[in-house]
Parts: structure tokens; C-alpha cells; sequence
């Protein structure tokens, strides 16, 4: 039984991206097991913008209280139970924390849920592909409504979202360009994942080659960043076009960068719907089938960028809004 | 068979209000009938926000072309007829123009179809109630998901359109609130159209008032006009809300008043869906039958403000835009 717990709390409220000390690193006792309880260790950690935004305002959960250990999602592994439906080496998912150890008891059950072991699916699947990035871009993709021989824009599509939503969308027929910010991004979602096009938001042509690569206009636009990029976007957009706004991630270090025009939504008849994926527990494990099967059948590709250690996880949150991390982002405690 | 055809012709794009001269009064002759032609008397027109857009910029339409007359709904009378789907006496609807006689014939079956005699049905309701403010609000609301229970905010809501969005509103069992420029307006609404409150957004405290009138937050907002009623309005709305853009009326004569943020779209998972009646075209009888249903029920009630005579039509576009008219304004040839 461990006795030391090295926690990441929050001290400080960032503006822009994470200064030292807005975590601050503390040693707390590991507190002995009532009845009903388990204890966890925490293996990999998920590095999501959301958290960025858990840091500072509420939204569909409440901000992080200062002083508080910062949320995060998690894989972790169970070393020692007295509760009833966790035993000793059971895996489990869920908002573990950035720290060392988690204690998991009944009222828990709706945050942590029990992770099976799969041959050929590495545990920190759980955490992008078949975990929450996953979901994220199938009901993303189903809000979306994709028909074949449409054209589908992604931004930060070299990302652990971007990356399955460009994938699902050749599942379904479409034409994929996907936006990122290095070439090496680029090639891979192209080379590796079948986009049909990848643009460099970061070489000074871009937009024409936004143009180039979507000769058609684009239909669909899984928005994950805002700004100048899903103002291009926009701007190419087709009638009765579909505008999913999953994220605004160009601006949760800088100012609102979701700012666009309802005149463009009137005048091409867009829907634009924006989705937190929470909203779908309820149909988690239909939407985890089918993203097993896929992968299971190579339809589904990923990557993931792995920081060693939990004190780490400071600059790997800051690698999000830095373009830092190809596919999934974890750090691995 | 009259020989003169009083017409007002686009001289001028306008910017803001329609200035004097950039509606050109001609006097045409009327051309003898070609086999496969009617000559029609048109008797009302029908002021639209829109038309303020056809002069100035291509939409679903192009702009109306710098001297040729300008395009208007409207209701004439067959008066001449060598085409052998029209006779003497048959009431049509469609693209009329302003002016005082127009030719309907095969090319124009799209846009121009007949209107049955209805007792107790007034000609102007074609163009208002039963026309294409009624499909607009018909349409918006099968987009807007109205659910018994739910709070309902419409903008220009004395206007022809608003006015039956609302009462559609009550119908499907929704608070409904109204946001108008006047008074008398708001009276209209809450007592003779059955909405349970207005909110005058010409008065300094209207903001509190609107807070006041939706306890429960907003879960549709039918929007007509855009800028600062939009951002109150946008500011109140529920998780899942609906947002149908319909217009932008307040910024057909200044700047972009359609500008939002999709940072509210996405924590609060809205659904914002731009839309544009001729979309529905294939669907306007099965519209106007349950929209004539309501009406003969009295479930729908409506007000005309009708200017007389074609000269004053220019007049009458910009008291769409300066809250001149209540319920349906229409121009009497």
C-alpha cells in the first residue's frame, strides 16, 4: 500500500497558456480504505483543450476550485479494494486526476467504468481511438450527416479528434481535407490515414489551397478551432451545409475566436450544431462498437505523442495550444 | 385592354433607407398578347424585408439588374388570356413586379400560380397569412422543434411573419414571448394574438424585462432581425436550444448585424439552422392547408397595413425597416 500520492493542484487561473506554478506540484497521504472504496493507480493520463477550459469557467462541468487536484480523464488500474464490483487488477476509465493514485468508490460509478482487456488494443486506446476522442468524432460525424461524394473539412486533423473524424468521413464516402499546422502532420493524415488532402495553415498560401482542394465547396465543417481557419472555412461553405462545432481550441488561450456571422447561416442555409460529447453517455458503448470493429478491421488509424511523468503535464497541456503533439496526447504517470 | 404600364424600376442600389430616385417611375407600353401569354392587372403587392436584399446582392436570387423593374410578390387578375391555362378572371400569385400589369406565361408557371376563391378569405391573405409569411412561419417552426412547455422568443414580432410565428408558438402549447418596437404593438401581440408577453425593445430597461418575462430561459429563438436583440436573446437561451435564422432585418440597411459566437453555440449545444422559404417550395400546399385550417378555427388572426397606390411603394419598403407597419404591409395598385 503506497503512502505518498504526488497530486497536480490548481493554484492559479491561467491567461493564455499555463504558467509554472498554475499547478502546483503537493505530496498528500494516501488515506487507508474505508468499506466501499478501491484505490487506483493512475497509469495514463488523457491531455484534453477541454481541460484548458475546466481551468478557468464552467461549462457543462462546474471550473476546477482553486486548490482543488485538476481534473482529467485517466486510465488506472486497481491495487487494493473494498468495494464490491472492483477487484485488484481491474482496469478502469474515468476522471482520475492528474495525480498518482485515485480512490474509486460507489459514488464514483458514474465517472469510472471498468475497461476489458482486448488482444492487439493497447491500454491507452481506451483513452483516444475507442475512448473519448473517438466518441467525440463519431457523434460528431453523425450530427454531421455525411453523404457520399461530399466534402468534409476538419481542422486540427492531425489531432486524437481530427484525425478519426477525416477517417470516419472516408468510411462514409466523402472527400476528406483536413487543416494542420506542419507539413509532418500533413503528410501523415494524407500518407497514413487516406485524407484526400492536408493544407498547412502555417505556409502563407494556405487559403488558395483551400480553395484548390475543394473544387466542389465543402459540405461539411467539423470545426475544432475558430478563428481565421473556420472563417476560410466558412467562407467556402455550400448550401445547406453542416457546420459541427465541436471545439474552439485557437481561442482558449486567446480571445473568442468563434465569432462568424448568422448572415452566412441564413444566406447558405447552414446547421450549425454544437456538441459536447457528455450529452451521449447514454449510447457510449453502441458508439465504442463500432469504432472497435473498424479499428479492429484497419479502417481506423492512430498515433499517439507519449510525455513521461506526471510533472510533465503541464508543458503537455501547453503542447495542445503550441501544435506540440501529433494524434492522441497522454501522459504516462 | 389597357395600353400604359406604370412601373418602378431599380435605378440606384441603395445604401441604408431607399433614397428618392432609386426606384425610377416609367410608363411602359403594354405589348399586344403573344400566343401562350396572359395579361394580368396586378391589385396588391406585397412588401418583404427581402426585397430590400434583391437590390443590393445575389442570394437565392440574383440582385435585381440596375434598370429592370423591381422584383415584388404580388396578387393580380387575369384580365386577357391567349394562353390555355388561364382565362379571364383567374387570380394568380407570384413574381408580379411593381407595376400595374404583368404578362404571365409558360416560363413563368414556376413562380405564378392560381388562387382559388375561399369564402370568407380576404385576396391580401394570399400574399400575408396564407402566402409566404404563413409558409415562413410554418416552416421555421417544424425547423425550431417547438415542444409543449418550452420558451419561445420571436423578434419583429407584429411583423407579418412574427405574428404568426408566435401564435404557431402557442399552438404547439409554448410560452411565448414577442419582442417589438412600439407599444401599441405589444399590446397587439399579448391581446388580440394571445402571446404571453412583449417586450418593447425601445424601452431603456427592455433587456430586464425580457430576462424577467423567460424565468425559464429560452429554448427557441425564432430570429428575424439580428444585433443587439439577437445578443440578449442568444445570451437567455437554454441548453439544446434552437435558433432559426429567418432574417436580419435590423441590418438590411447597416452592417453585419448577424455576427454571434459559436463559443455560445458550443457550451450550450445549440442548433442553429439558417433557412429561406422557396427551399419548401414543393411543400407549400400541404403548408397552406393546415395554415387555412388554423385560420378558419381562428387559431390564427392577422392585421394588414395596406398603402395605397403603386407610386408609394418605395415608401412602404422602408417602413419595413423604421417599424412602420404592424402585421402584413402591402401596397394597393
Amino acid at each position: 500500500m503506497p503512502t505518498i500520492n504526488r497530486q497536480l493542484r490548481l493554484q492559479n487561473r491561467p491567461k493564455g497558456l499555463l504558467a509554472p506554478g498554475d499547478l502546483q506540484p503537493v505530496e498528500d497521504p494516501v488515506a487507508p480504505l474505508s468499506d466501499g472504496q478501491a484505490l487506483a493507480r493512475v497509469k495514463y493520463l488523457s491531455i484534453d483543450p477541454t481541460m484548458r477550459v475546466w481551468m478557468v469557467a464552467d461549462t457543462y462541468l462546474p471550473a476546477v476550485p482553486i486548490g482543488e487536484v485538476m481534473r482529467a480523464f485517466g486510465f488506472a488500474e486497481i491495487i487494493e479494494s473494498r468495494h464490491p464490483d472492483y477487484q485488484k487488477g481491474d482496469r478502469v476509465m474515468g476522471l482520475t486526476g492528474l495525480q498518482d493514485y485515485v480512490i474509486v468508490d460507489s459514488l464514483d460509478k458514474r465517472s469510472f467504468q471498468k475497461v476489458p482487456k482486448i488482444p492487439f488494443v493497447s491500454d491507452t486506446a481506451f483513452l483516444g481511438v475507442l475512448g473519448i476522442n473517438g466518441l467525440t468524432a463519431f457523434f460528431g460525424m453523425e450530427i454531421a450527416q455525411p453523404k457520399k461524394g461530399e466534402t468534409l473539412v476538419v481542422s486540427a486533423a492531425a489531432g486524437a479528434t481530427g484525425s478519426i473524424v477525416g477517417q470516419i468521413g472516408k468510411i462514409h464516402g466523402c472527400r476528406v481535407i483536413g487543416i494542420a499546422g506542419t507539413d509532418e502532420k500533413c503528410a501523415w493524415i494524407v500518407k497514413d490515414l487516406g485524407f484526400d488532402a492536408a493544407i498547412n495553415y502555417k505556409h502563407p498560401d494556405w487559403k488558395e489551397k483551400l480553395a484548390a482542394a475543394t473544387p466542389n465547396g465543402i459540405d461539411i465543417d467539423f470545426e475544432n478551432v475558430g478563428g481565421e481557419i473556420m472563417q476560410a472555412v466558412l467562407g467556402r461553405m455550400n448550401l445547406f451545409g453542416r457546420v459541427v462545432v465541436c471545439g474552439l481550441i485557437s481561442g482558449y488561450t486567446k480571445e473568442d475566436p468563434g465569432m462568424a456571422s448568422f448572415a452566412t447561416v441564413l444566406v447558405k442555409r447552414l446547421r450549425v450544431q454544437g456538441f459536447i460529447i457528455l450529452d451521449y453517455a447514454s449510447r457510449f458503448m453502441e458508439a465504442a462498437k463500432q469504432l472497435g470493429q473498424w479499428k479492429m478491421f484497419g479502417k481506423l488509424k492512430d498515433r499517439e505523442t507519449i510525455v513521461e511523468g506526471l510533472e510533465k503535464a503541464s508543458d503537455a497541456i501547453n503542447m495542445l495550444f503550441t501544435g506540440g503533439n501529433t494524434g492522441k496526447l497522454i501522459v504516462k504517470v
